[in-house]
């Protein structure tokens, strides 16, 4: 429980750190360069909802995005003593270099991890690194997941979703996953809009970005990622999902059936026989944060299915930003075990913090 | 808990009625219908994905399905009888008659309803009707949401999600919900494969069923609904999800911050202020049941969420036809007011039973 009786405005000093795990940058260059996208008219359906919308409306959340993501000195920091932050680990924004071609996007994710480390390196009891890497071209990306370990001190890997539909899930990706592995690199598996042969039904009706197309693309190519047998293959390999989950916990009993039953009866070419259940992974495999949810209801669900080592918490700064969820989460009737592993040592453990 | 100390074979008598609310039937010709969409090349991908699968299929399962799912005398009642189920409240399979054109949508519907009235009063204690209706002509849709409360003793509605692509949520179709509200009958919002603009990601992987693309489709149908206001227009309107309300309530939090976010930037047209909160719809509009999920840690999650009065049993007879999720479901460590409104009193109430 918080130490005052009334509820403060900001989140009162507790026995624990809070490490932010999927908080979002971008360098000064990428906007310029997103709306380059924009204007060439090569972006798909989804980038355009989105950064269309964040590049250019004058409502407050934009404008506060905008404001904030660019920094990581001065304002930042003073926003994480505000809301009681100690750490965030920081990731390129969603979708990174994912949109651009191959070349530009294996440059742009070299010259966005080194901007990254610098600012780790200014500022490193407060800053944590994730390597946003191309998949664009696979052994390229291999190189920066290696280069990111061995040299920047990157934490792990970013990646969003498809890149330019395609998912991890296809083979010619996997090179990714081995350097991963090899180098004991998490990926934060993060959301993007959905790609062009899905986005429709969603965007028609406004639901295409973080209120369910992101979640819903983003469980897609989590569960690619799972039926494919990528965890056969790479069974050290430790992914990332936020938002809870993107309900994959939820819905872990239906997968398991429906896996058992469409495997059985030989229903699809590409899906075959695992070595365990989808849901077997997902505890194994997979590390959830609460990224947007400061809910306790899903994040004791989480916390009971996946176990308490597995569920961390997230802010989702600059897009998520606020003060009083952190207060409603230190809030959470919870053993005081478990809540510090939430909010301090599972990522501590998680991104080899300290 | 059951009263034997070895788990039976059979599930046990308990003190309430089992009423499985989600569970299928298909008249003797519909197969027929859907063996001439298929081959006349009219049906979508996903219509294409499920049925030629389950029609000419040789494993198990197809086989169990197509020889049980026509039946509405012996063989069903005694796989009740065995299971230790009431009473099933009947629809037709799903996508129903929503993949044919127009005409024959609404010709089918009524005589696939008169033929499942028939089977109700050959056995009224053990079966419970919804009404099939064509989305196709909504005014059709209407009159047979009136013949089937006032003339065939339908309890409720069948709808398979979206219509060759085309969702609830656009106002063309809302005489359904004014006819379903007049006559106070409960939509159950079932699902069908996604449509074609957005099945393509979810097939390349064999995710299109009722693994993920199912859940993820007929969720986006439920939200689609919630945010074009239907609720706010049709506030007595009651729909019944399937599959532990296909994720929306472990998605609460985020649908209610995110749906805030998104109207007070303006972002969408199509996505205007609401009189309440996402949560508040799923809350006072829906009901879920557990058709495909006996996983007692997703149901008590929907029961804290939704209150205890708004989660039921189904089984998914007979796609999902497994005696031991009975016994682990009798078994579930619940109050025995709480297990006895999950297996009978809600469906009692919502569905007018006895």
């Amino acid at each position: 429980m918080s130490q005052n009786d009334i509820t403060p405005q900001r989140p009162a000093k507790e026995d624990y750190k809070r490490i932010a795990t999927e908080e979002a940058f971008a360098p000064p260059d990428l906007f310029d360069m997103y709306r380059k996208v924009l204007a060439d008219g090569k972006a798909d359906a989804g980038f355009t909802s989105l950064w269309a919308f964040y590049l250019s409306s004058d409502a407050a959340r934009p404008q506060h995005i905008r404001k904030y993501i660019q920094d990581l000195d001065t304002a930042r920091l003073a926003h994480m003593d505000e809301a009681g932050i100690d750490i965030q680990v920081l990731s390129l924004t969603s979708p990174g270099v994912q949109v651009f071609d191959a070349d530009t996007a294996v440059s742009y994710a070299r010259t966005a991890n080194d901007y990254l480390a610098e600012a780790v390196r200014r500022h490193p009891t407060r800053f944590v690194g994730l390597a946003a890497v191309a998949p664009q071209n696979p052994a390229e990306a291999a190189k920066e997941i290696e280069r990111g370990a061995t040299q920047l001190g990157m934490k792990g890997i970013i990646v969003n979703s498809h890149t330019q539909g395609e998912y991890l899930s296809d083979p010619k990706f996997w090179d990714i996953f081995a350097a991963a592995e090899a180098f004991d690199m998490p990926i934060y598996l993060h959301p993007s809009t959905p790609p062009p042969k899905m986005i429709e039904p969603f965007m028609e009706a406004g639901l295409d970005g973080a209120i369910y197309g992101f979640g819903v693309d983003t469980g897609l190519s989590a569960l690619r990622i799972i039926t494919a047998g990528v965890f056969d293959r790479f069974p050290k390999l430790q992914l990332v999902l936020g938002h809870m989950g993107e309900a994959l916990p939820y819905m872990a009993y239906r997968l398991d059936y429906m896996h058992r039953a469409t495997v059985a009866a030989n229903r699809y070419e590409s899906m075959k026989p695992l070595k365990k259940r989808p849901s077997d992974y997902l505890r194994e495999n997979f590390y959830v944060t609460n990224s947007g949810v400061a809910w306790e209801q899903a994040i004791r669900f989480a916390q009971e299915f996946m176990g308490v080592d597995r569920v961390m918490y997230a802010m989702d700064y600059p897009y998520q930003h606020v003060l009083d969820e952190v207060i409603t989460l230190d809030n959470m009737n919870m053993a005081t075990h478990d809540k510090k592993a939430f909010f301090q040592t599972n990522a501590e453990r998680v991104f080899k913090i300290g």
